[in-house]
């Protein structure tokens, strides 16, 4: 696989890292940003989309999917790279002080800088208790949709009872053969809109809703083929099944950048806060990942040090060229 | 006068004093805010109130004005206090640690904290040099409209080529009895569709538009009662006038503040990024009137500055109480 060049690889796809390649893109340095999850936004598209933020500086109020579409469209001149869906691993120190970062995937970024911006960690499913359930993976249970095309024409069973659980089943019905939705509780702790929907689609019988009751058992010889549905009263049930998907939220873990040598305190990344970067030369740390006298985890103060962080990564990027801070209000942005 | 009562003082209204609003908001601190200028904004609202900023995060573009306005929403919840067009003059430390800060005008602020959002310090107008121009301050000679109901009826002389100027002949326009608008250039700085406006007020003869020339001298026995115009070419002629404006922009001076024992370097505040406090202990600077290691003029650097201030005020207003974070997204925010 070829090596992606960019100037600076930021870690994390959140609001912090989605600034870091606008304040990069002022600088006229290039991004490419990895993330775990399929989507950017990080916890403010996974946790809480819907939710109104009060604390972003001029805003007084904004939706958080708001938020990130809007930092999408201020870095769209400065054409960041993406890889979504992949885990960062490795990061290899070159000779020249340069870095090649890798994912789960083998995915290879060469770069000048790290920016990790990793917010919490990366976040992993919350996985269900049942037993075999993790002899399955990949061969009909997934923690997350990152294709729903790969679900067309197939049985599904969804668990959990969340927007995520919710917004998946509305999507997923027009999608999947058969599609049963199992709750353990009664009502959804989702938007009440995006339950209203899937109550009429289950009234309508276009999924089959079955509150109360939870997975205990998953069967199969290759592949999954079958789920047990346990209700609070009464008898189990064999539900025949290609998938099974359990949306039970996202848990936040370090990861592998635990394995960098990375100074740590309390699962945080150790930064100074002239230009927040780590123990080593080269690797910065923004955002909630990082921890500092006085720190704050605010949205804000992680833009704050992004800034401040693309100051200290033009020096790596361009050695030779002096610095001088522009204005926007005097020149806007230049395309890069 | 009566000592107004608050948390902590903010002085300067720009965006990162208004800011520093609605974080001591969130902590439950009242503060009262005073600036020289009349209107609050700072150098967004005196300077560019109509130019984009391009890098304030989650705004792919947004007028500097229109930032103002946004935040003057955000902090409305707090009701803070505003003494505007006062200059702070003194800052005195009571036996208690508490502090009186005292206005040009004699205001006195009572509080226990003190945050000096000053941008670049007090701005200053820019005075023409004309001989005699100051002995008529306070008696003709006015260097900002504080309160266009002043003018009504009068005979009014304008002189620049920015916005300033041009935006307050357009609205003098109706109040005056007369107005002469001079200008040394032929040509207007100031928004295209502003300068439109002004040349169609002198086509409709509803103001006296003298390009290429340049008020020379002020005249008058108790008050000023006439200028005399002096064009590129050709003749000075006397212009009867009751008020002389001159808007040739402003000047930063840190002003009086330079005299409150704080530590300078190059006429800015020094601070430690722990909370953004200065050498006395319950004062604080916050944005461009600050310096630090890293430190960028960034009205988002500001904003974060602005919000450890206040986790470290909080110490002082509440002494005895436990700070916990709270996320606005999950409590929102709660009026004062």
């Amino acid at each position: 696989m070829s090596v992606i060049q960019t100037d600076i690889c930021v870690i994390g796809a959140g609001p912090v890292g989605l600034f870091a390649v606008f304040e990069a893109g002022l600088l006229k340095m290039r991004c490419h940003v990895v993330d775990a999850l399929p989507a950017v936004g990080g916890q403010l598209t996974e946790i809480y989309p819907k939710k109104p933020i009060y604390d972003i500086p001029g805003f007084p109020h904004i939706l958080a999917g708001d938020l990130v579409k809007n930092l999408e469209q201020q870095i769209a001149p400065f054409h960041p790279g993406f890889t979504l869906g992949e885990r960062v691993d490795e990061l290899q120190r070159q000779e020249d002080g340069s870095f090649i970062v890798s994912t789960s995937e083998g995915t290879r970024i060469a770069c000048k800088a790290v920016a990790i911006a990793g917010g919490l960690g990366s976040f992993e499913p919350r996985k269900p208790v049942i037993p075999q359930l993790e002899a399955f993976e990949g061969r009909g249970i997934d923690y997350m949709v990152k294709d729903p095309e790969k679900y067309r024409g197939k049985r599904l069973v969804l668990a959990g009872g969340g927007d995520s659980a919710l917004d998946w089943t509305i999507f997923l019905a027009e999608v999947a053969s058969e599609l049963s939705l199992v709750h353990r509780g009664s009502s959804f702790r989702g938007a009440p809109e995006s339950a209203d929907k899937v109550a009429s689609l289950a009234a309508e019988g276009k999924i089959n809703l079955v509150l109360n009751a939870n997975v205990v058992e998953v069967h199969g010889r290759e592949a999954l083929e079958a789920v047990i549905v346990q209700p609070d009263k009464g008898e189990s049930q064999a539900q025949a099944a290609d998938y099974f998907i359990p949306l039970f939220g996202l848990v936040p873990k370090l990861g592998p950048i635990d394995q960098w040598g990375l100074e740590l305190e309390k699962n945080a990344l150790v930064v100074n806060t002239f230009d927040y970067s780590t123990n080593i030369p080269g690797v910065y740390a923004i955002g909630d990942i990082n921890t500092y006298p006085g720190k704050l985890k605010l949205i804000l103060c992680g833009f704050h040090e992004a800034a401040l962080m693309a100051q200290s990564a033009y020096k790596l990027v361009y050695p030779d060229k002096k610095f001088t801070l522009k204005y926007t209000t005097v020149n806007g942005i230049q395309e890069l």
